[in-house]
């Protein structure tokens, strides 16, 4: 079919299902894309979806079928806190990636990375009753902020685009005296600009939280995604940044779902150093059941929710960690390919009058990852996803990634595989000829 | 080892765990009696743990299985609202053994029935703002009323052995016109006291709810289980009771953790009549981002909380709800193992001094199911529940069920085989002759 589409279908479409695409979530979105791909009989260009393209690793999937099939687990309710095999491999992989030391008892596993976010933030947000905000380092993940509103928590922002180095701690501070914050959360690699935050920024970050006493939430659901560095070697630097080497006040929250292409079957880890593990908050009793950190976790955050992990997930994470601590796998290397595929997709869009919004990491040129931001001149986000789907082009705007950059989408890389590059760039020529302009 | 074990010995270990026996959680007693166990080298007659005691079916751990080693899911994110098949079984099945009309996409798949459970009360009792108490049909499982303190509702209670038949409806309308009910919960076949509500029962509770505009959340965790009546035969009478006969208000809870023994794997089903399905509540959209009842269920509880349920369970379960609307299947009748337990375990304590505190279901004689409720004369249950564990036996207070008669305890039958009996004759029979007395 030959782009644009017809004009009319296409508005047809998105009245029919009562969407604002402009604030549409990506779930949305992904349902109309889906829509308008059977109604016009062609592939879209999809990068609205953070969903891995590649396959999981077989022995994540040979060892949890055989825990179903061999052991005596399908009908055994899981414990809460996690089988111990999975929190002993976690431990390992936390020291030979992230060279901290947190035991098995302090890692917990989550139904994916979200449970974990979810939990931490009920958590960094009851603690102290007269702190029930939670600051994000945005852009982020759109369903953060539902999370934080399901709990009835304030949400308080800064753009990563106006604050990085020795700026972005100063102003974490001045939130956090002005704003009665509770919890800090972001993401780094950042979901959806890929800036990564530096050692120093994670060290000052981490003075001005301990200083006012808010919890910081490490979202790692892009554990060693960024590229520029090789993370891959076990026990041996350069390891994952991570806050957790500068304070202890803090929840790493960890996704196997892009590392491992694992995300079907929903199994994350939440760490928790030891001494925060210990720490007492008398106001979490009430909500939570325990004022310990790590029991309140467990028993006031897994069992209410879920009540644990299913247990084939959690035998499949378990092999993962250990073939990769123990060399059998380098996911690291694998994931590499979603590098190469961010560095032809960002070239066909400059190359067609297109501009990158999040720029630059403090100066360095940004890393080929999951996610880059795009917009076009002297349009609004809301204009251009809506007039890139005429062309076959799907993407959420960065107003629904709660972006102060409003004029730009975000886009995943990670459907779109090398063969496909040429269609983008067909398309984005076809776009660039309906729309002429000149770079700003 | 000979009981009663040494009594310093027990309160070492009690004290080691840190615990008020009285008020401990199943799962707190749970590594209670597994510490006991280690130190006397001694098998409990356990029965503080709900766990199924049967294996999960071939058929299900077969399907979740090849799903993950053949399919294409292990990298794939489900589908929030949950994979098409088994919302498709789940209406089948609904329809074969209840005759309710549910089409699929009612039908939402959550980790574990305490999920939905989750997800009911925090709709339920966030639907209108002046409404945020939970009503509790008690006892009950003491984790529901955890969930509530979770979301920050109120919690009221009646206890089912003071109100049953025309009694129970007229004190429900009382608590309802005087306490701001926003939901109200319940389980029949009931956890722990095994009395199942009647049809009359459930019309008339359906008309109060439905006068005070409360919303019913049906915990379905023990289906089929009251084996006073033969419900094994799909799309004949006799059908499972169930409130939405009477009216469409309702959150039906269902697990697959009792029924079908598939406990370890963490997937249940709710169920939500079409007409509830798409009734709006203004005040949802703030908190669960959607104003309409089965929108808010998907995209302000299903997603911030766990983004969906793994994709391997969800097969697991389509497998077992297909075999058995085909007939390949009768976990109807495997489950009345628990039957015959139930049957030789509360003989055992009735032969030897005991009583049971919910001792007739309106009259009738009470079912044998998976659980029952026992008192020992001019005992207490904290009294009662500690000194059962000197002589192997453990068990949780019915204080912790919410239950309005404290002096007893709450057995479940599932782990104790019948080969265990003569071991647990015995051990009742020297608990008898250290404590000397009359029934009441």
């Amino acid at each position: 079919m030959q782009v644009p589409f017809d004009r009319e279908e296409v508005q047809a479409l998105i009245h029919r299902h009562n969407l604002d695409v402009a604030k549409a979530s990506i779930r949305e979105m992904n349902q109309l894309v889906n829509a308008l791909e059977t109604n016009f009989a062609t592939k879209f260009i999809r990068m609205e979806f953070g969903i891995p393209g590649l396959k999981a690793a077989e022995v994540a999937r040979r060892a949890d079928a055989r825990a179903l099939l061999e052991g005596d687990v399908a009908h055994r309710y899981a414990p809460f806190e996690g089988i111990p095999e999975l929190k002993q491999a976690a431990s390992q992989f936390a020291k030979a990636y992230m060279y901290l030391d947190i035991p098995p008892h302090c890692i917990v596993p989550t139904v994916g990375s979200m449970h974990g976010c979810y939990i931490a933030m009920g958590l960094a947000g009851h603690c102290v009753p007269s702190r029930q905000n939670i600051l994000f380092l945005d852009p982020g993940f759109p369903v953060n902020k539902l999370q934080a509103k399901s709990w009835e928590l304030g949400t308080v922002s800064l753009d990563l685009k106006d604050f990085r180095g020795d700026a972005l701690a100063a102003e974490v501070d001045r939130l956090c005296q002005t704003h009665a914050i509770g919890g800090c959360l972001w993401s780094s690699p950042n979901n959806p600009s890929w800036v990564v935050l530096t050692e120093s920024e994670l060290k000052a970050l981490a003075e001005v939280l301990t200083k006012n006493q808010v919890i910081a939430i490490e979202d790692m659901a892009y554990f060693g995604m960024d590229f520029r560095h090789d993370y891959s070697v076990p026990f041996q630097a350069p390891f994952q940044p991570t806050i957790a080497r500068y304070t202890d006040q803090v929840f790493i929250v960890f996704s196997s779902s892009k590392l491992f292409s694992y995300a079907g079957q929903r199994c994350g880890l939440t760490f928790i150093p030891p001494t925060f593990a210990t720490q007492a908050y008398p106001h979490l009793q009430q909500r939570f059941y325990k004022p310990q950190m790590l029991d309140a976790f467990i028993h006031g955050g897994i069992y209410p929710t879920t009540a644990g992990v299913p247990q084939g997930p959690q035998w499949g994470l378990t092999a993962l960690l250990e073939a990769t601590v123990r060399g059998d796998l380098n996911p690291f290397q694998e994931v590499r390919e979603y590098e190469r595929r961010a560095h032809l997709m960002k070239k066909a869009f400059l190359d067609h009058g297109f501009y990158l919004v999040y720029d630059s990491d403090q100066g360095m040129p940004l890393a080929d990852g999951f996610y880059f931001t795009f917009a076009y001149p002297e349009m609004t986000g809301a204009e251009l996803v809506q007039e890139l789907l005429h062309f076959g082009i799907s993407a959420i705007t960065l107003d629904v990634t709660g972006s102060h950059y409003t004029q730009g989408l975000r886009a995943c890389v990670s459907l779109t595989d090398t063969s496909q590059i040429e269609t983008l760039r067909h398309r984005l020529q076809c776009f660039q000829q309906t729309h002429p302009r000149r770079k700003p």
